[in-house]
């Protein structure tokens, strides 16, 4: 049983590269994740997959097919399955994700920006 | 498909009662809620769900039976099924909820704080 506290502060202090999330925590099948994001992410979607996205402090677009959303701190989206995004940050961005332990950074778009083995921090 | 943005605070301005968790989300069989506490809570445990608590803004005191953690804003703990557990806040404290959409607040302890049907905001 794992009853520590987290810090967020703490815990993004810890890294700097863009995206690459770490996890922080783990319940119920899902992941806790915090990762930085800075300039354009690849488009992809999640077939199995819903993910939360939370914004820490700093804020980004979330690019879909048919309209943008700007989200700033304290404030959240959730992107269904299936729905094609690309998350696009002009200045870092710091974010908190929700989502099944199962989920894949780039979803359905293997490339350079894909992180198969994530850190536990 | 719902991929409107949340802000929590504006979401938090929706109410002021304690201990009524307001649903503000839901994703992969999860619910994002959003709840104020205040005074002492009931000791419980919940069987089959592990909780994640993240603190918006405040601070209060989780207790287990065998040690309490104090959290403020911006840190979160996860207390996993099984465990016995009583949030108590000194002063008004608003909390983020991560968590199966089959957990009750109360858990196995039923009573004049248990709330059924939650709402949606």
């Amino acid at each position: 049983m794992n009853t520590e506290k987290i810090n967020i502060a703490e815990k993004l202090s810890l890294f700097s590269d863009h995206w690459n999330p770490r996890i922080v925590g783990e319940l119920n099948g899902q992941h806790v994740k915090l990762v930085k994001f800075k300039g354009e992410f690849v488009w992809h979607k999640h077939d199995n997959e819903d993910e939360l996205f939370y914004v820490v402090n700093g804020e980004f677009i979330m690019e879909f097919r048919d309209k943008t959303v700007l989200l700033k701190a304290n404030e959240f989206i959730i992107v269904p399955r299936g729905v094609e995004h690309r998350p696009v940050a002009e200045n870092e961005v710091s974010v908190m994700l929700f989502e099944p332990t199962s989920t894949l950074n780039t979803g359905n778009t293997k490339g350079e920006l894909t992180r198969e083995q994530l850190e536990k921090i």
